[in-house]
């Protein structure tokens, strides 16, 4: 017989330095919060320094972990641009906060799987609970909820979920069709806003429809919200040229400038058609945990599907894309694959839920830890406070920008994401949001609206406080 | 003006607070780990259990975090099957070790976005380089390292990386048409054995292929390996029908047994025809860490894309799957969209990796640091003690299975999958496997070889020893 190397041959970290090096991440943690302000928000790191600053090869023996702390001081936090500053302004915010973390930490100590109910029960039960528990925070209609045909996933980002949704629709318009023949080249259609998140043009290629296949749909030249009028028309004709309209997407709080597109109209005619009507809520959908905002669900109760995303502005670490569907069959249909070694008796009792069912990969982390820690620790009154914090900050931005002559607002702005520009022109606006964003004090970025260059000022760092909004202002204004 | 609520009314998790509940969640892990034998391996709960100990509704108020560690024990550990538990031979491993934890800690303390070089440029590069790491100490062909026109990137998943790669093979034989106007259902085929991978149907379902595009190549009898003659033929017969072969799916380690499929033959007759070779080596690939085990790697100098996962037996927490291409244009040809509000100067200068174009979502978590915290914590000498201790661990299971009449083992085992049944036949077989698992001592899981029901001992955990082996074995041969 061969001889057994013991795997602590390896050299595994044993509980005791667990804890100890444990202990001291976390207080290194601690200590980057209180320190963030000292460093440049964006990174002023140039293409291959950090690289630079890397062994060539990896260690033949291996290290101490305080060598990991240490480089990461020393070679990773200049090429960090810094999310979870307070005068991060870019994008949309990416929340990463302490409930969050120490959730998300338990579930890699637990290190366990959930693509099935069988492969770890809890995984399973607690993320359809806990987005049971969010459909009730942001009052979303009852056809989302577990206890009839639709129900809740965690999907990695809001790519996912419109990648998903578009599958779904496909299955349900072509009746199964598709997962067997495949998508035939012409004949569905999909429609969705010039403002829309370019993951619609993306899902649509991964999906084999091509770019072709999507229709773009004017927008008011004010609210850049979609136009009901010009969708029926895109419908119309492709029916007309014999295509199907397999679904349509639409924006609540696009990435642009946060347009809100007319759902309860868009969806009468896509449902009229026969398709699937999305809703991509990224980023806004989740401040419907206040009452007074809850106009962004207008509509919600008619759709297929629906997604927003705890990672972005309800303060649950990356990955957390909260989606919903009205009726889970046709996502079933679309995504389940039965091989015999994931055969268990728990699934073939229909009893259960398994989510590998819900989503392209098979592998699933248990990221349901994450999203009941925030729940459980903001309670729905510190979720609300987080969300109008930022709405009135905002609105304190947008009112210093009214209020000077060489600015203007171009979008509404009912939310924590001002677009402006200078009434001087494109290249002055460019040329404001660089010197700004290279003086390291702040950081921000641009879009097009109306074909003209306009900056994003996205609120959402749990740590922005008036004084940073003034002080982004006060670097804007000066020159 | 309208009144400012500050965020912090919100009640945050401040640096200090974060510092107290981070050490109590690392020491709830350390003791998780000492403890984790007294658990049963599979969870003995029924469906609805756990959300029976959940309340109906969420919080209104603020919970402290006490109350989640306490309902973590209480709720949710019943209903845990525990993957790190040294009896855990079931599906393949999914390795959580502390270096990777903690590294992965640290990127969520970061909370960065890495979905451009420009969002965190330590992102991308740590990412690239540790990917060269890697690459390194399996091993592999020079054509997948950063400093030529191919390079790495970390998938979420093997799933992700079929996908992927497919998507990329469809770019590179249309040349890039498929982007445009979509597959064309009947035009392009995909071949993999039977033992490979349920996610390359799903990929051909997912990229608008529809499952009849899949050609499953037969596998001979004893290794279970694809049979090149008869991808030769079906590759023929496609191209008699006017079809184009698109994309071979060849398997180092199926899941089902570990099969390893003629990767040199598979590819010669890939290129002939003009497709793309993907090599899925997802759970047996980080097994060339050990020089006597390169025979992995044989035929990997001539193909397209390999993907192995750290996050299955290389000790880093789930999600990282490596993933190589050895010429990055086709994967970017299919996968980048650039809308304006993603648009920078580093990007445009052409001298940085943007990852968002080499995966299907656009956000993408700081996931390098977690391989890189493993890679230097263990260093090449104690990644060679972990594999080389599970191998020799397997292969004393199987002198057990094949030293008892009663049992035969049915597939080569020359890693650390064991694949046996009872000569007794299928219904004994899996009759047995329930027993062991309903016991609570071990977990495995079955398939089926050449039709017939078989049980795989996969082993894997970081805490397995000689005795967990013993006691497994042990349990199945005590009836």
């Amino acid at each position: 017989m061969q001889q057994v190397v013991e795997p602590e041959a390896a050299g595994h970290m044993t509980p005791d330095e667990f804890r100890r090096h444990g202990h001291a991440v976390v207080d290194w943690i601690a200590d980057y919060y209180e320190r963030i302000e000292s460093f440049p928000v964006l990174s002023q790191a140039a293409p291959g320094d950090v690289r630079a600053g890397l062994p060539a090869h990896p260690p033949e023996k291996g290290e101490p972990f305080e060598d990991v702390l240490r480089d990461l001081d020393r070679t990773i936090l200049p090429g960090i641009t810094h999310w979870q500053h307070p005068s991060f302004f870019a994008y949309f915010p990416g929340n990463s906060t302490g409930p969050a973390i120490l959730g998300d930490l338990l579930s890699s100590g637990l290190g366990v799987q959930g693509m099935l109910w069988a492969t770890s029960p809890a995984a399973t039960e607690l993320e359809t609970h806990v987005l049971d528990w969010l459909a009730e925070l942001l009052d979303l209609p009852a056809q989302f909820r577990s206890d009839g045909p639709g129900g809740g996933v965690i999907q990695s980002t809001a790519s996912d979920a419109s990648l998903v949704a578009l599958l779904a629709a496909l299955h349900r318009v072509s009746d199964g069709d598709t997962e067997r023949h495949g998508v035939a080249a012409g004949r569905y259609a999909v429609y969705t806003s010039h403002q829309t998140h370019s993951s619609v043009e993306k899902a649509c290629r991964i999906a084999g429809l091509g770019a072709d296949a999507l229709r773009k749909i004017d927008v008011d030249p004010v609210t850049l919200a979609a136009r009901p009028d010009h969708l029926r028309a895109l419908i119309d004709a492709d029916r007309a040229a014999g295509m199907i309209p397999a679904c349509v997407v639409a924006s609540v709080g696009a990435t642009g400038t946060g347009a809100v597109d007319p759902v309860p109209e868009l969806t009468a005619i896509a449902k009229e058609a026969g398709a699937w009507l999305h809703v991509d809520a990224a980023w806004a959908g989740v401040a419907a945990v206040a009452p007074e905002l809850r106009w962004l669900n207008a509509g919600l109760d008619g759709v297929d599907s629906y997604a927003t995303n705890p990672h972005k502005w309800l303060l649950t670490t990356f990955d957390c894309d909260a989606f919903w569907v009205a009726d889970r069959a046709a996502l079933l249909g679309a995504l389940s694959i039965l091989p015999e070694y994931l055969r268990n008796a728990a699934s073939e009792s229909g009893a259960v839920i398994d989510y590998r069912d819900w989503q392209v990969p098979l592998g699933r982390r248990f990221r349901a830890l994450k999203l009941w820690a925030v729940l459980r620790w903001y309670g729905a009154e510190g979720l609300r406070a987080h969300i109008r914090g930022h709405v009135a900050l905002a609105q304190r931005f947008a009112s210093h920008v009214a209020a000077d002559a060489r600015f203007e607002l171009v979008a509404p702005h009912p939310l924590s994401l001002v677009t402006f520009r200078l009434r001087a022109g494109d290249d002055a606006t460019l040329a404001l949001m660089r010197r700004v964003n290279e003086s390291g004090a702040a950081y921000l970025t641009h879009t097009l609206v109306n074909g003209r260059a306009a900056l994003r000022l996205a609120i959402g760092s749990t740590r922005t406080e008036l004084r940073h909004v003034d002080a982004v202002w006060a670097l804007l204004s000066a020159s």
